[in-house]
């Protein structure tokens, strides 16, 4: 029902075969295919840092009720006049969902207004999440928690604002722990962070997870509330 | 789609001449009026005071999405047992929508945890609640603000926890403010407080209140969320 | 400077040699031990279940600034007009910190409004509690984490309202996560809950969770605030 | 005891005879006068826009504890470079109290996250700001609610993110409502947005404002914490 554009960074995929192994087609597919469950049908488009203006238009962002973003190594070339699009939109209403490295990314940290760093450790170990919210929408026919086998660690402390609702917590093998999906509002926009992702661990393919990204498309899509209206009055 | 289910303390629309003339069916049959609009029809039930278990019984409340409480002059009648009852369906997930005068109600009190207490005057005068969160689901299709011609003024403090989503703002004609629209999620349960209403001002009857209680049924309804489990592990 | 008081059921270290043996002169001394760093030296007062009022007249807690609580297998026998009592005093600003098992005492359960239930192990499994607010009072003088070697784990979730603030995550040996220091306030009061503590693990000898105590104690002292006023206005 | 910088713009002052009438010395000495009552001596720093690095060089913002901001018509002469350095001032434990019209100056709007925008009014009508947090250390010494004669209104909805404390309301006799006082963590740092404010109303002569604060800058002085160690682990 919602248009979602998922925005991928798209150059592991094509410059690394490692990554190229586990998403031939761009990890920006593989996130698509997660969203189609039969059930939930979304209008998906794609947008890359390759194109002009990103693929995020202001026609592009304009009708997308949700935006997926997914990046990892070239975070600073997202121009500045891209962020001050998306900012607005989120502003205005539009969901954003950040993916994992994507709390280094230009419009997540414009946002939160914080640096977003944390600890990080590339060692395969396993996570569990756990869910600390069970009544939430994102968690719905989700488990106590989930578990990935193999993943890059993230730890806290996590330099974010205190979310407005903590819905994940991870444990990790060596002995870290990390706020692992963090729900916000800014303006009307509803804004989802969620840890788990990797360009070599097939983390998308993880049915749970796909579920996730379900629910969280669904919460995070915009509803009418009432106008936003500043400036002089009388 | 929900099943919702109005409780009344349904004594003073009995008892006192005045508010008869504004609710002669009880101000349960007006709360429902304004929630079968035509689009979102709900499947109502009513529950009073004077019925076995306040017509709370396990059944009603099991199958019970949204509550509705109105009560106003009797809430220290509403027995113990009843109380636990509705606590714990809520921390399950049903909705509590409490309206004005139940914020001293007991199943409100006990969900808060502090006394609910506030500052008041019963002088008929205007209030103008204000949207102070434009992108909320409970303020779809609302203007900026809605105007009450003749109400009680409820003014700070309010002894509630901090709201999780503080939504309407009140602002009285005799120079107090009120936090009018509070959001709380306790458990699994989604809680509205809701300040407008009387026993013998037509608050119900006004089209944009009516508005609001409908999108608050549907923002308090629960999702399937993941199991609450608890006790020994493994 | 501040005036403590400890309350604690002391009963195990009567009736249990196990107990006996970590705590000789009751938890309630260790506590207190942790609290005389030398620099911060408190007014510290005692209270325990079997004294009349269970030791909490309205003169004791009227001149508390902080009440520290202890409790375990005898919740049940706290009696309602006290815990009313404390409860009362909290909303007037005293701190309370709730200890370990004490997320089951009533008036932590009072105050919360929710079951306040969790997942627990008793198998003597490694703890590390990590720090995320650095920047909290609460965590002033501690490293990144601090670890304690054999403890009862408690899991997610854990069914209280979000914190206002969360200072520590836990991470246990078994897979477990846990919210193991959470900040509330309610009315002018100011709680912390503090998961560390056993009967028969001497964490309250550990000078890190000493350190974490103190810090606690000076974070709930009241402040002056103003007026509280409630009722018909004018 | 804490050393304070007060940045101001300093342009009204020196542009505008009617601003130059309230304020001969710039807003800054007014401000720095309430903040020295006796009891509570700070050290006192000024930095205006007109000096190199606005006066906020490295070292000036290195042994500043609370940082008070005045802008008004010049936010955008202000140095991103500066901006930058401000803003990681402020996570690392600095705080901030925003005046007035700070609540569009860039440190401020980087620190939200949103665009802070807001309706206002010229037109020097009383405004009563309502203490809804009794129990915070901002409002020590207050009375239930403080009147200011003659005020500029500023309205809802005002876009910022949900405070992690209201502490007050403004009530304005034109009939709008405002959340005059909201505090905020972002990194270790305070931030405290205060409403009342003007450059041709003596706001900061009032006696209740001053008292306001000075409270503040106690409140938003750094504590010690713990570290706040980033990257790669192990």
């Amino acid at each position: 029902m919602a248009t979602v554009t998922i925005w991928n960074e798209f150059r592991h995929e094509r410059e690394d075969d490692d990554v190229a192994a586990v998403y031939p087609d761009g990890i920006h597919e593989t996130i698509a295919d997660g969203l189609t469950d039969g059930e939930r049908v979304h209008d998906i488009q794609y947008a890359t840092l390759e194109e002009p203006d990103h693929g995020l238009t202001e026609d592009v962002l304009e009708r997308t009720d949700v935006l997926l973003w997914w990046g990892h190594e070239a975070h600073d070339e997202v121009a500045d006049e891209i962020v001050d699009r998306v900012h607005r939109r989120v502003l205005e209403g539009m969901g954003l969902i950040a993916l994992h490295s994507a709390h280094y990314s230009k419009p997540f940290k414009r946002l939160m207004g914080t640096t977003c760093s944390l600890q990080y450790r590339e060692a395969g170990e396993t996570e569990r999440l756990w869910v600390v919210d069970p009544g939430h929408p994102i968690v719905d026919g989700l488990d106590e928690s989930l578990e990935l086998p193999r993943t890059e660690m993230y730890g806290e402390p996590f330099d974010v604002p205190e979310p407005d609702r903590l819905v994940f917590l991870s444990w990790f093998e060596g002995g870290e722990v990390f706020r692992s999906g963090c729900c916000y509002r800014r303006g009307s926009g509803r804004i989802f962070y969620f840890r788990p992702g990797h360009e070599t661990y097939p983390i998308y393919e993880n049915e749970e997870i796909r579920r996730v990204l379900r629910n969280a498309v669904a919460w995070a899509s915009p509803t009418d509330g009432s106008p936003r209206t500043f400036g002089e009055r009388e």
